[in-house]
């Protein structure tokens, strides 16, 4: 279902139809007649504004200053740790490349694209040493896919206020690059090759393993991010785009892949970066991250009024296209399915919509998000009673808000 | 044709047959074996990196300096007056905020969103004035679309020298906002209401008149772009949005909307935005941008080696989807259908690409759109011998670039 299907002239009705819900977005605001109190002339009207190109390259009004990355306080060190997109603040499903979250093991390289070379060497027949001007005259592709840390939220995080410190740990952007698939071949791949292990040029020398099919599959090598070229805290000049996968195997800065009949046991798949189990095992290679969604409007620390109110939020899955949202305004007891703005993209944040008139009772909104394979989003008791309550990784669970009789909105789970 | 369709095999399959184009990769690059010379450590992996969230807002590398909006150098003032898109940097169908296109007529009011109305009023049952946070609580929609200045580039200023010269006030971003629609039900349209008059509120108080039809279709009331709040530059914090009309209907900072039984005759729809005819008469009310197209790599100021290029361009159309980009190398004498990167969106940018291997002649590069009502983009000639020399406004024809034995390539129009 999408607002794309339905004519402007159903949504008239709905308003129409619904007297409270009408009243409520008059009373909510300030309409009156215009005879009794027209606007005045604002003083922005009266003198000329900033000139064109005061700004090459733009940025936010000075009153958005507030929508900012969400950079937790009082760490130790900086280098290693990350910072949450302001999913509470942002419409659609595209984020800002200056909101993108950020998940550093090394701090921010500061590299020369000119200097930058990508190295694939091991089970080739062609070892090769490319510069950015040689990947960019490979043929390209663009496309829409979401990125998340699997650490989003971890198992104790829930305990955040705001969406973004639940979930922020996601974002979403229009990447461009080459298929790995296509560099590879130009390498030549030999039989026996399985694995790709990937290296970043930070501090951290960051080292993933990637399996063969996937880098066979849909995996990028990306230059640009949103149209522009990649940001610095996403890997500029070049990094590794991994359809649906944790966001730490799409390895940035890339210097180098090697390609391997065994994967590298790398710290982020050992130490970290795994499920520590009920009985004590840890599960590994957790590549796909399962579907999710949270409500982003209203939500923490947001205050709502009696009245009309449309429910939004965020629903995406490694596996392919969310095929639908479902949100419950009564606790749980019941659910209904959410609009979904099309078009509904593979491997995408996808955006959701429900009109809700609130009554004023306390009340628990949450979203559950199916995908294309039938698999439905848990809540946090089915996730633990499977998973344990020792993971860190790979929480996927249904995020409540709890609304009070004066309309704070609060996290269901605090 | 879409990428998506095309399995990569088939790519690998294209770079393997193509002999000349694989050595041509290999040539124009540094490939070597590693065994010979493998790339050292940089300076940047030695080093811990910058924090996370040192940039809350985060900006492009300091090596991405150049690419910035393209503001002319000299002129009078720079109140009234435009900045262009660096199309030829960019990859994808999206513009980052930072460099959308500028128009505007009395500068850039700095608003505080608190403080602004909008106001609608005339033929309407109940006026009303409207906060943003009133116009947050209508049902939204979110949608990628393009926005073109209907003086891009004029007739008189094919003489630039890149793509961003000739036709850089175009981009494009996904919105999001309320249907027109759904707000002026709100305040009952009148029977006799046939236009609906929108004034800016900035020092122009730019004014345009939009049909009442196009009003009651897909127009919008925009809040949000790419994700977050509009930037002062494109209309902060409210515009209209018209898909595929010229862009100085979509008034930004609106905050007025008369409802009449005629349109107002203002300035941008007499003096100006008007497209005179060789008998001498203006046509007026061109609302629609024709199909159109440009190649933007390669393109004017690039210099390219003999070999394999990808040769990717935009394409775009305000009656809809586009079908179809043929692409000619040799100088218009033979065309090419180009892959189209999907999803195809209806008057969004769509990115288009075809693989050609250059020998080092001489020639001339140029694309054609073809949308979905099979309009066929005009060359200049034939956009001329209807129009004549005297228009300024709408001009969508053909952009040649000709490329020099040299590799140089420049406008082919110069």
């Amino acid at each position: 279902m999408s607002h794309d299907d339905e004519p402007p002239a159903a949504r008239r009705r709905f308003l129409a139809q619904g007297a409270a819900a009408a009243a409520a977005l008059l009373a909510g605001g300030q309409a009156r007649s215009d005879e009794a109190a027209p606007p005045g002339i604002p003083e922005w009207m009266k003198t000329p504004g900033a000139d064109v190109g005061s700004q090459t390259y733009g940025l936010p009004s000075r009153f958005e200053a507030g929508v900012i990355r969400n950079v937790p306080k009082g760490l130790p060190q900086y280098i290693s740790a990350s910072s949450r997109t302001p999913l509470q603040d942002l419409d659609g499903i595209l984020t800002p490349n200056g909101l993108f979250y950020e998940r550093h093991h090394g701090g921010i390289p500061d590299i020369d694209p000119a200097r930058h070379r990508l190295m694939i060497h091991g089970l080739v027949d062609r070892p090769l040493v490319l510069t950015m001007d040689d990947l960019r005259r490979f043929p390209s592709e663009s496309h829409i896919y979401f990125l998340e840390c699997s650490g989003n939220p971890g198992f104790e995080a829930i305990k955040g206020r705001t969406a973004s410190d639940l979930v922020g740990l996601v974002s979403c952007a229009e990447w461009t690059g080459v298929r790995l698939a296509t560099v590879l071949a130009e390498a030549g791949l030999r039989p026996e090759a399985r694995w790709v292990v990937a290296e970043g040029a930070d501090s951290a020398a960051m080292t993933r393993s990637i399996p063969i099919a996937k880098c066979l599959d849909d995996a990028l090598l990306v230059y640009s991010q949103n149209g522009e070229r990649l940001r610095p805290q996403q890997g500029y000049p070049l990094r590794v785009l991994l359809p649906g996968f944790e966001g730490n195997m799409s390895v940035k800065w890339l210097r180098r892949l090697n390609v391997t009949a065994e994967p590298a046991y790398s710290r982020e798949e050992t130490a970290k970066y795994t499920d520590l189990m009920p009985d004590g095992t840890a599960r590994q290679f957790t590549f796909v991250m399962e579907a999710k969604s949270i409500v982003t409007r209203p939500s923490g620390t947001q205050r709502i009024a009696p009245g009309f109110h449309e429910i939004t939020g965020l629903a995406w899955s490694g596996r392919g296209r969310i095929r639908d949202v479902q949100v419950s305004t009564d606790a749980g007891r019941t659910w209904q399915d959410a609009a979904l703005q099309a078009p509904v993209l593979s491997r995408a944040l996808t955006r959701f919509r429900l009109p809700w008139t609130w009554d004023g009772t306390p009340t628990t909104i949450a979203s559950r998000a199916i995908d294309e394979t039938g698999y439905v989003q848990p809540s946090f008791s089915d996730l633990t009673a499977v998973r344990g309550l020792k993971s860190f990784y790979h929480n996927n669970a249904v995020v409540p808000w709890r609304i009070a009789a004066d309309g704070e909105v609060v996290n269901g789970y605090a």
